[in-house]
């Protein structure tokens, strides 16, 4: 992160990468598929986070109360790294290519957060749309948060958005 | 799409896309910037009349009753090629690399719905949650819809899917 910082996103090889981190570029590739992959190390922890949130939600909580659960949750993980997600934000934002696997992983999660719905018994299409409309959620909860991630409460942003999901629905 | 069903999606070069259709690879690249492209073109005109329809959509509907009226006015683009369609999905189903294009199309086809909604008045964030719904909705109606595109109206998919989107959400 601190590379794509010095000398931008673009500007950084994998071989810079692995220098800095005291590995071999072979040594690189047998944790990162390439270069896009060092900003989304971490994922699985958050991806897992929101997964049990939504699994361990009260049985009686809707779909999309029970995804709210999981999202909730995982809002820990990114409370304890706002000066990263900040700057990670920022890569994003600049580019697209990054953007890209960003939304390619928001799918995966929401394809993992609907199988989670399933195992509560919840039916699709039900499951996709409630995973789906927390993905829409957490999107822009969290892209209000990283503007000011210190100034902020990242659990109160989502349950704001979710509000602002409702009504927009209603 | 042809030489995909013969030969497979990987097993199909740009080489051969280009011989089947007169062209050389130089032309076809002037087109398609690679060979996922191909199973994108008339994504302009899809998104075309999406926009059309969400800016023609009555003055008191609400953002996501507009997005709605997007989405109904473009199905008729699909029902005209509901073979084409179908084949195409299948292709999706089977190839990540194709799957992680079409949701970045789908991620810009939102960007580009809340930016007609922000052109009627709509402020975020309940523009961008509503285009992420019309989304969601899309992808649950336009599923069901190529598992038999001759035998199912994709409109009234469309609103079925809205309908469970709204009961989800309430």
């Amino acid at each position: 992160m601190k590379l794509f910082e010095e000398r931008g996103y673009e500007g950084t090889t994998v071989a810079d990468i692995a220098e800095r981190a005291g590995l071999t570029k072979r040594t690189f590739f047998r944790y990162f598929t390439d270069k896009r992959e060092v900003l989304f190390s971490g994922t699985e922890i958050f991806e897992g986070t929101v997964i049990k949130g939504v699994l361990d939600a009260p049985a009686k909580a809707s779909p999309l109360d029970a995804v709210a659960a999981g999202l909730d949750a995982s809002a820990v993980v990114f409370e304890q790294i706002p000066d990263r997600a900040g700057k990670r934000q920022a890569l994003l934002d600049a580019n697209p290519e990054l953007q890209e696997r960003e939304r390619a992983k928001l799918a995966g999660l929401s394809g993992s957060v609907a199988a989670a719905l399933r195992e509560r018994g919840v039916t699709e299409p039900a499951a996709g749309l409630a995973a789906d409309a927390g993905m829409s959620v957490l999107r822009v909860a969290f892209e209000r948060w990283t503007t000011d991630p210190h100034g902020q409460d990242l659990r109160k942003l989502l349950r704001d958005a979710l509000a602002e999901l409702k009504s927009v629905t209603a």
